[in-house]
C-alpha cells in the first residue's frame, strides 16, 4: 500500500480564515536575503509600505506596524486607548469581538458588554441605547467582519452613533481590511486593526493598527503607559521622527508585504473588493443550491467568509476530514458553534476557480456522506458569475 | 557613470547584532507554501521545535514561543512575573538591561536599579549588597550578553546570589542563547528570553521565553492578569493541553526555525559554542593587532559580539559608511556610546572566513582614513585560529 498523499501540506487548498494562500511572488520575497533594519533602505521600504496600506484602511492617518499576531494589534489598540478605570462598551457578537472585551478587562477597563446573538448583526439602535445608559463610555469596541459567524457588521452606521456620543471607536478589521470596504475617515472609525495573513495576502506575523489623524493628539498626550511592546506611543514617537520601528521588525515579512501590496495595487482596490464580493455571492449561491443553509443574518453576510450550517445528518468531523482528504482545508465552528457550522473563507487570491473547486468537492463529500444534495452548487455559482459579468445567456 | 552597486542590500555581509546572515536552507524554508496552523501537522512541528530548543536554554522546562520581536519576549517575562507593586531589582549595565527596568516600570513594578558602568561586568557582590538592602525583592532582571557594550555578564554567579535570597531571576538571553553557554537548570536562571534573529539563525519575528519547571506552578496560580498578548499563562494553558499557540503564529518563521535548529543540531551545540568562542578570540586579537582598544572589561568579553573603541581621529560616520561601501555592515554605539565604539557581531553562520574578511576590510578602511595601523589584524586572527586548532607551526 502506498503512503503517498497527493494532497500533502504543501498541496492543500487553504479555504480557512487565515492563513490564506499566498502568491508565489510573495513566497519568493520571503526568501530574499535579509538586510539590516536600522538602515535608510529599510526605513524607505517601511515608508513605502505604509503609504500603500493607507488606502486599504481609508485613512490619511498613520498605520502602525507591529510584529505579532492580529491579537497583538488588538492588544495595542486597547492598551493605547483604554486606561485603568475607563469605561469600555464592547459589542460582542462572536468569538473575536468577545476577545476585545477580554483584552479590555486585562487593561483595567470597566467593560460593559452588549451581547448580540452570534450570527446576527449589531443594529445601531442597540448601540444607541447602550450609550445612553452608559454616557461615560470612553471606548467602544467592535469586530467589523466577524469570522466566527460570517457576519459583516454595519460599521459605518454604528460609527455614526458612537460619534454622536463622543466615544472612541476601536474596530477589529482583521478580516475586512484588504478584502472589503473600510473607510475610516469617511465613516468615522477611529482605530482599525488588521492582520497580515488574511486579505493582505502574506503569512501571519504582522499586525497593523491604523489611527485617524484626529486621535494622534491623544497618543502624544498619553503620559502614563501600562504597556510596553503594545504601546502605540513608542511606535508613534520613532515613526514621526524617522519612519522607523521601535523594536526589530519581522524583516522577511515586510519584504513579503511589500510584494503583496504591489499585487493588491496592480489589481486595484475597488476591483479587489468587487472580486471578493462576487466570490462571496457565488459561495452563498453554491451552498444554498446544494441544499444547505447559511448561518449569517440575511443582508449582513461577510464578503470574505461564508458560514454554513450543517444538516443534522452530517458530522463536522467527517465532513472536514473528507474535505481535507480531497485537498481542501475549511474551518469548523468555534465555541458553541462547534459541530453546528463550517466556514469557508474567500480571501486574497481566492477567485472563481477556487470557489468552484470548493463547491465541487463539498458536493462530492456530501454525497459520500449520504446527504441528498438538492442541486449543483457549481452550476449555481457559475450562473452568478456569468450573470454578474454580464455574459449570461 | 555607473550607478551599479556590487554591494547592494542582498550582497552585504551582516556583522551587526541581528539580523544575522541566514543559511540558504533557512531562506528556502521561509518560502515554503504555508499550511493551516490549527492542524495536527503544525502542532507536531511546534512540539518538535520546542524539543530542539530546550538544550539551547539548558532546561527541562517549557520554552514559550511568541510571534514578535525579542522585546515581546522581555515584555512577556516581566508581565507574567511582575505584578503591580512588586519590587524588581534591575541590574543595569547597558541599553538592553535598561530596557528591562523600563518594561518592569510599565508593568507597575517598584523598580530599584543597580547601575554598573557600561562596559563593566556586574559582580555578584553588588547584587548581594542590593538584595540585602532590598530583602523584599521579588524579581531580579539582567541581560546575560549585553550587546550594547560587548560584555558577557557572569550569570551563573549572579544566579547563585539571587537564589540565596529567594528571588526570581529573569534573564535576557537574546544574544547568548544558541551562541554561548546558557544552563538554566544548572545555574538557576528562572526565566530566559531569546530572539530569533541572533544566534538562532533566522530572520526577526519570533521570541522565546524559557521557564524553569519549578516556576510553572507560579504561572498556573497566576489569577490576576494585566496583560493579554504577552501573558504567558495564555500560552501555557493551551500548550499544556494541546501543544498549540494561543494566537496565530508566524508560520513561515517556524518553518525557518525548524530548518535552522536542524542545522544547529547537525553542528552540535558544544561545537557551535566553541566556534563562537574562537571567532570572538580571533576578532579581539585582530582589532587589538590593528592598534584599537576593546571596550569590554577584560575577562568578561562577549563571545557573540565585540565592541571596539574608536581612536580619536576616526569618526563613526566615516568608518561605518566606508565599511558599508566595501560590503560589510557593522553597528555603531548606542546612547552615550554613539561615536565612541563600533560593534562587530559574530553570530550564527559567522566563521573564520567572515572574521578574517571583516578584519581585512576594517584595516583597509582605517588606512583609507589615515589611521596608522599597528599590525595586520588578519594575521593576528589567523594565528589564533591556527594555534587553537593545534596546527600552528
Amino acid at each position: 500500500m502506498s503512503h503517498f498523499n497527493v494532497y500533502d501540506e504543501e498541496n492543500t487548498l487553504l479555504m480557512i480564515p487565515g492563513p490564506v494562500p499566498v502568491h508565489p511572488r510573495v513566497l519568493r520575497a520571503l526568501s530574499r536575503p535579509i538586510y539590516g533594519h536600522r538602515t535608510s533602505e529599510f526605513r524607505a521600504l517601511l515608508e513605502e509600505i505604509e503609504k500603500m496600506l493607507k488606502p486599504l484602511f481609508g485613512t490619511k492617518g498613520p498605520v502602525f506596524m507591529l510584529t505579532g499576531s492580529g491579537t497583538a494589534g488588538m492588544d495595542a489598540a486597547i492598551r493605547t486607548f483604554v486606561k485603568p478605570g475607563d469605561k469600555v462598551l464592547s459589542l460582542v457578537a462572536g468569538k473575536f469581538s468577545e476577545r476585545f472585551a477580554e483584552i479590555a478587562r486585562t487593561a483595567g477597563g470597566k467593560v460593559v458588554e452588549v451581547n448580540v446573538e452570534w450570527g446576527r448583526a449589531i443594529k445601531p439602535e442597540i448601540v444607541e441605547k447602550a450609550l445612553r445608559e452608559h454616557p461615560d463610555t470612553k471606548v467602544v469596541t467592535m469586530t467589523h467582519n466577524e469570522t466566527s459567524t460570517g457576519v459583516l457588521q454595519p460599521a459605518s452606521e454604528i460609527a455614526k452613533v458612537v460619534k454622536e456620543h463622543g466615544a472612541i471607536l476601536v474596530v477589529d478589521g482583521i478580516t475586512s481590511v484588504g478584502g472589503d470596504y473600510v473607510k475610516m475617515d469617511e465613516w468615522g472609525l477611529d482605530v482599525v486593526v488588521a492582520g497580515s495573513q488574511k486579505c493582505l495576502g502574506i503569512p501571519p506575523g504582522l499586525a497593523f493598527v491604523a489611527v485617524r489623524e484626529e486621535l494622534i493628539d491623544y497618543i502624544e498626550r498619553n503620559e502614563e503607559s501600562f504597556a510596553y511592546y503594545t504601546d502605540l506611543k513608542r511606535y508613534w514617537e520613532i515613526w514621526k521622527k524617522s519612519k522607523d520601528l521601535p523594536f526589530t521588525g519581522g524583516i522577511s515579512l515586510f519584504y513579503a508585504l511589500y510584494e503583496s501590496l504591489k499585487i493588491i495595487h496592480e489589481e486595484g482596490i475597488e476591483n479587489r473588493i468587487q472580486r471578493h464580493r462576487l466570490m462571496a455571492k457565488m459561495t452563498r449561491a453554491g451552498f444554498t443550491a446544494l441544499g444547505l443553509e447559511l448561518f449569517a443574518e440575511k443582508g449582513y453576510e461577510s464578503n470574505t467568509l461564508t458560514a454554513v450550517k450543517y444538516p443534522p445528518s452530517i458530522s463536522d468531523k467527517d465532513f472536514r476530514a473528507k474535505m481535507r482528504a480531497h485537498g481542501i482545508l475549511v474551518a469548523g465552528g468555534q465555541a458553541h458553534l462547534k459541530g453546528k457550522i463550517f466556514r469557508v473563507a474567500h480571501m486574497n487570491l481566492t477567485a472563481e476557480r477556487e470557489v468552484l473547486t470548493v463547491l465541487a468537492i463539498a458536493e462530492l463529500v456530501l454525497k459520500e456522506l449520504g446527504f441528498p444534495v438538492k442541486s449543483s452548487g457549481v452550476t449555481a455559482a457559475m450562473n452568478v458569475y456569468l450573470r454578474e459579468k454580464g455574459r449570461a445567456r
